[in-house]
């Protein structure tokens, strides 16, 4: 991470991540038949643990998080409650204005947001926020907008990667190690 | 992608996928056990979120789409639906005259289908498309009747490299860019 | 394929498979939680679709096939029923007499017998076949007593570089190639 | 693995592991829809027929083995009662603490404790135990704690290569290979 991205990780203190290709390696698995022939099919999603831990510890130490995706699933809804995320957008089918309404909400400036995308639906949110990030995998024409592009691809570590980074540079990550370097039982748990 | 393969995308009207292998990596997985002794095994299929919006934006601008297995599953049919699949043939044992019957119920001739194959049972159908593609890790005999071998494998984003690639000689690709580079809502549902 | 193993390969009438590992990356899925408090955790196992054709050909053009394997699994049991798989074996703790067995009642030698492995219970019933297989990412010493070691791991295609190896020493790979380069129906349905 | 580690090795007689990054790789799949609306999503994790032999076999030959997570899931009961683990401590959101209490429990010292962690909440536990070993793909603060990294990432083998490492600098590996060489039927059931 050079100089320039430090200095737009610096005034993050909301992190918008799509879902699919974000949180997931972009994988959507369908199952059939089962228990009785009128069942209906089911979706499953294949969430990462270390970003999971990366999500939860950024609202620990003060900065805001939120799941942004046009689909919706009962999946997301748990990952994104068992994570205590701060707000989960769901069904946006066009995720510009719906970025516009939850950056009001929180009282965010749109500067202030980091925005994490994997394809073309992200590029008009991606161009809204203070940081684009693209993870390693996105289409050439999101990676293009992006400020950064994580190593990491989607699902793979990317989100961790950019809330590392993001929570680095504004000196809150040591935070989040000493607090994991303790024996005592504490109250954070993981 | 060379100059004779642009002619051959030029000609494309309908693009036809096979799915075990090319929308999806292969994987069959199979479940057992769970809710009652007499519950049914289930089976699962893993697609791509990027390929399934390659898949849904080509209709949106003018190329029709099937998916053509010998196999059928719900999972298979729940995914046509939600992408707005032109047509979904399943069961088709034998592919080369399905493909023909296809071609002949959407009035469109075998010279102006692009075929997205794997596996040997793709061999007769790809050697009666206009433009015959395999997909990275297809068989050696599918690669070699091949016009053109995507760089990636099936079930990671062949499927989206094809249809971006044809889309992008016939000029389509950047309306579906420019489309998702501006910030008014519209109706196209990502 | 040396020389030797061509040998060897020439010989094989039955061709043994274990699942885990070799018909499958060695990924064990369990699920828990769903429908009530009581449900059962549910077992997956992922197959591919390419290891699934060749077995279903081996059986077309003359070479019996089995699965042997010590744990039991109603994926198992569907997986084998799909494929038309000559013997399925399961529960086998001890895997050596259970191939006697085996090839004593389909009436072939050990000496004509493939057998396909990727850890140490293996190892017993390979050191009594006469061609024995070890997938890529076997344990060390299952390689090390291996005739032959595939390029591709388990699940990713080495009972199909087997099957397919095989069958090509004896002739019988093109009858399957010709099948598919037809354009008439018939009645093999892959 | 170098002498120093060999020296380590040898005087463990417990091995602990974590578990989602260590016997997985990370991955959490959420399932949703099914049968019926009101079903509640389930939560499944991928684990590794060869670890699993591994961790079985070194309690066979004289090691105990432990899984200590801060989650809880009916997988995870599933997989340590069909392992025979010695035991399986959930919920723990703590890990420090909760290592001493197994290790009083189990009249272990932390001395003779392997500790096998990827990720921020096993750093605690780590510095307690006698050999500590981070999966490849682990943290980098945790990789630094460690005194030893696997080649092997979390849930593609890393537990297997950490236990086998242990067992062969005691002398025990030979003992397994010795077992599973020999044709005769006997009560060792992998």
């Amino acid at each position: 991470v050079d100089r320039e991205i430090e200095e737009l990780c610096r005034a993050v203190r909301l992190i918008v991540m799509d879902v699919d290709g974000v949180l997931t390696d972009g994988s959507i698995e369908l199952t059939s038949g089962g228990a009785g022939l009128g069942a209906l099919p089911t979706e499953s999603k294949t969430f990462n643990v270390k970003d999971g831990l990366a999500i939860r510890w950024a609202r620990r130490v003060g900065v805001e998080t939120a799941f942004l995706t046009s689909r919706s699933s009962g999946a997301v809804e748990r990952r994104a409650e068992e994570l205590s995320v701060t707000r989960l957008v769901t069904g946006a089918s066009d995720k510009a204005p719906a970025l516009l309404a939850l950056c009001q909400e929180l009282g965010v400036a749109p500067a202030e947001v980091a925005y994490l995308g994997d394809d073309l639906p992200d590029l008009a949110p991606m161009r809204l926020a203070g940081l684009a990030i693209a993870v390693a995998d996105a289409a050439p024409e999101v990676r293009e907008v992006a400020h950064w592009v994580t190593d990491a691809p989607g699902g793979r570590g990317a989100a961790r990667e950019a809330i590392e980074a993001i929570l680095r540079t504004q000196g809150r990550w040591q935070r989040v190690v000493d607090h994991h370097m303790t024996e005592e039982p504490d109250e954070w748990r993981d």
